[in-house]
C-alpha cells in the first residue's frame, strides 16, 4: 500500500523535528495527570507530591551502533545512558527502566548476556532499576528500545522552555570526543577490513574511544545541582549536538544565544585527532552529538555559585528572539548557528 | 565480537520467557518506588495515593506485521491496543502512551502520517496521551516501540500471582479469531502473489479480519469490573495465547487449572474457515494469540455477579500446583497444557 499514494514527501524534507511535529499535531492530551507531552526531553506526569518523567529511546544496528567494533557490553551500559540521560535533562533522578530488545538468529544467549552484563553494571551505576521489556525475533540487525522513567519536585522541574534574557549558558564536560571517536573507529575498520586478525591504532586517543564506547551520564551534575539548591531555569541533555540542542532550548524559550567560540570545551585529544584527520574540532564540538553532557541556562546572579560546583563552563548568554542564535568568533564576528537536519 | 564466544546458546533452547528470566536474574530493584519489576503485564511503580504502572512492547516488521496486507493505519491503531492491553491486565487505567518509530527510505510522510492516523483514532478511543517518543532511520523495515503508563488503586491492582484454589477461570470476548485472520490473509496473499491487481476473497470472514487487523483492548472490561466493585484475584491479557497466558498465572500464582474444552468461546466463523483450511478451532483458541482478551480469575463466590456484566464465560478453576494445568476435553479426558517456545 506505500507505492499507491499519490504525494509522496521524503522525511529529509522536514526533518526529524519537523517530522515529529507534523505526526503529532493533531493528538490532543486529555487525562488530568498528563503535564507535559511530546516536545521537551522526557514527558511530565503527575504523581502525587512530585513529578514523573517519562522518557523513550531507540538504537537500531547498522545506524545507530555498528557491532563490529562495538563490544555488546558496551552498547548495553551505553543503552541505559542515553536513556537515563533524557530523565536528568529534566533536572530529575532516573529510577525505573525498560528495555526492549529485537534479536536476529545470528545472537546467541551469550551474546545476549553480555549485552545484558552492560545494561546491569550501568543501571547499579546509576541507581536504576529494569522494571520490564520485550523480547521480538528479528529477520535483521539488533533492535534496542528503552523507555525510563523518573522523578522530580514540581519546584525543581527544568524544561526546555524556561530559559530568560540574560541567562548565562552552561555545559558540562566536553564536546566533540565522541564524535571523534566514532571517526578513529570507522577509520580503523576500513584500514583492516578483510584482516583475520586486526591490530587497531589507538595509543593517545583512549579517552576519545571511552566518550564514544562508555559514555557518562551527568547524574553526578543533577546531584550537586541539588545539594546545591540550584534549579536551570531550562535544561537539555547534549545528544544531537550543541548546535542543534542550543537551537532547541531558543525555540522553546523563544529566546536568541550568544556563544564564544572561544569558551567552548573541547579536549586535547579531540584537537589532536582532527588536526591528524585534517577535521575541524569546532565543527565536532558543535555538530558532533553523543557527548550526553548537559546543556542549561541560570540566572546571571548564579555565576559564583554555579562555577563553584566545577566541571562547568559558562559558553555564552540568552539574548533576545530577534537576535537568533549566534557563534561569536574569536575575531568578534557573528556566525548563525545552524542544525543538521534528519540523522 | 559475537563470533568469538567458545560457548553458544540457542536462543530457542531457552524460549523467550527462559531467556528473560536468564538475562535479568542478577538485577536487584533498588528504588522504594519501584513495587514490582520484570515478570508481570507491567511495572508497578509507587505514585502517591496510586501505583503507576508501565509496559513496553516491541513491534517489528517481517516478523510481527506484514506491510503487504496490514494497512499502515490499522498498524498504528493496533500498537495501541497492544502496549495498552498490558495495563489493562493489570486492572488499571491507561493514560499515557510513547511510540518510537524505525523508519526505512522506503516510507514516506504521508505513510507515516496514516499510522499516526491509526495512533491517534486509538488514543482518542481509550482515552491515552501520546506523550513522547523517539525516531530513528532504519536500515531495514519498520520497527515501532511502544510504552504504555497507567494508574491503579492500590486496593484494585490484578497481578498474575494471586489465584487462589477454586477460583473461576474467566475469559472475555472470543479465541481463535485473530490467528484465523491471519491465516486467512496469509493464504490470499499467496494466492495473489505477482498479480498487479489482487481480488482476494474475504467474504463471511470479516469478522476474522478485524480481528486480525483492529484488534480490541477490553477497557469497557476493566471499567465494569471498577463499577461493579470485582477485584480479579489475577488477570493477564491473551497476546500469546490462552495456554501460555494461563501457564503464566499458574507458575506465578503456584496453582494448577482444569478449563474445559466445550466450554472455549469460539466463533462461527473461525469454525467455519478452520474446517475449509482442515485446521483445528481448539488448537487456534489454545495457542493462536493476539487475541487481546482478558484472562482473570476470581473468587467462587463472585460468580453470579460476573456473570451478570455479560460478555464473560467462565471456562475452568484453579486447581492445586501439583495437578497441573489441564484441558479437560467432552468425554472427561485431561490433556496436559502446553505452550509453544519462543516466537
Amino acid at each position: 500500500m506505500i507505492m499507491d499514494d499519490k504525494k509522496r514527501t521524503e522525511i529529509s524534507q522536514l526533518g526529524e523535528f519537523g517530522l515529529i511535529d507534523k505526526l503529532t499535531a493533531d493528538f490532543k492530551n486529555g487525562n488530568a495527570h498528563t503535564k507535559l507531552g511530546v516536545g521537551d526531553d522526557a514527558a511530565v506526569i503527575d504523581a502525587g507530591r512530585g513529578l514523573l518523567l517519562l522518557s523513550t529511546d531507540l538504537l537500531l544496528e547498522g545506524i545507530d551502533f555498528d557491532l563490529t567494533y562495538f563490544p555488546l557490553k558496551h552498547l548495553g551500559f551505553k543503552a541505559v545512558v542515553v536513556a537515563i540521560s533524557d530523565i536528568l535533562a529534566m533536572n530529575g533522578t532516573p529510577e525505573q527502566l525498560t528495555l526492549s530488545i529485537g534479536v536476529s538468529a545470528k545472537f546467541g544467549v551469550e551474546d545476549l548476556q553480555q549485552l545484558y552484563d552492560g545494561v546491569r553494571v550501568a543501571c547499579e551505576e546509576y541507581g536504576v532499576d529494569l522494571v520490564g521489556g520485550d523480547t521480538s525475533a528479528s529477520v535483521t540487525g539488533l533492535t534496542l528500545s528503552m523507555t525510563a522513567v523518573g522523578r522530580v519536585e514540581k519546584r525543581r522541574v527544568a524544561y526546555r522552555s524556561g530559559a530568560k534574557l540574560n541567562d548565562l549558558i552552561c555545559i558540562t564536560g566536553d564536546l566533540g570526543a565522541a564524535y571523534m571517536g566514532l571517526h578513529l573507529l570507522e577509520r580503523e575498520k576500513r584500514a583492516f577490513e578483510g584482516h583475520a586478525n586486526p591490530q587497531p591504532k589507538f595509543e593517545g586517543y583512549e579517552y576519545l574511544l571511552r566518550r564514544q564506547l562508555k559514555p557518562v551520564a551527568r547524574l553526578d551534575i543533577i546531584e550537586a545541582l541539588r545539594a546545591a539548591d540550584i534549579v536551570p531555569t531550562s535544561m537539555i541533555d547534549l545528544s544531537d549536538g550543541l548546535a542543534s540542542d542550543l537551537l532547541q532550548i531558543c525555540k522553546s524559550s523563544k529566546c536568541g544565544a550568544r556563544i564564544y567560540l572561544n569558551r567552548l570545551p573541547i579536549s586535547r585529544e579531540t584537537y589532536a585527532l582532527a588536526e591528524e584527520l585534517h577535521a575541524d574540532p569546532v565543527v565536532a564540538a558543535l555538530n558532533g552529538g553523543a557527548d550526553y553532557e548537559l546543556l542549561f541556562t541560570v540566572p546571571l546572579a548564579m555565576q559564583e555559585q554555579v562555577m563553584a560546583l566545577g566541571g562547568i563552563d559558562v559558553i555564552g548568554h540568552i539574548t533576545a528572539e530577534s537576535t537568533g542564535a549566534m557563534l561569536v568568533t574569536p575575531d568578534g564576528s557573528d556566525i548563525a548557528l545552524t542544525a543538521p537536519g534528519f540523522k
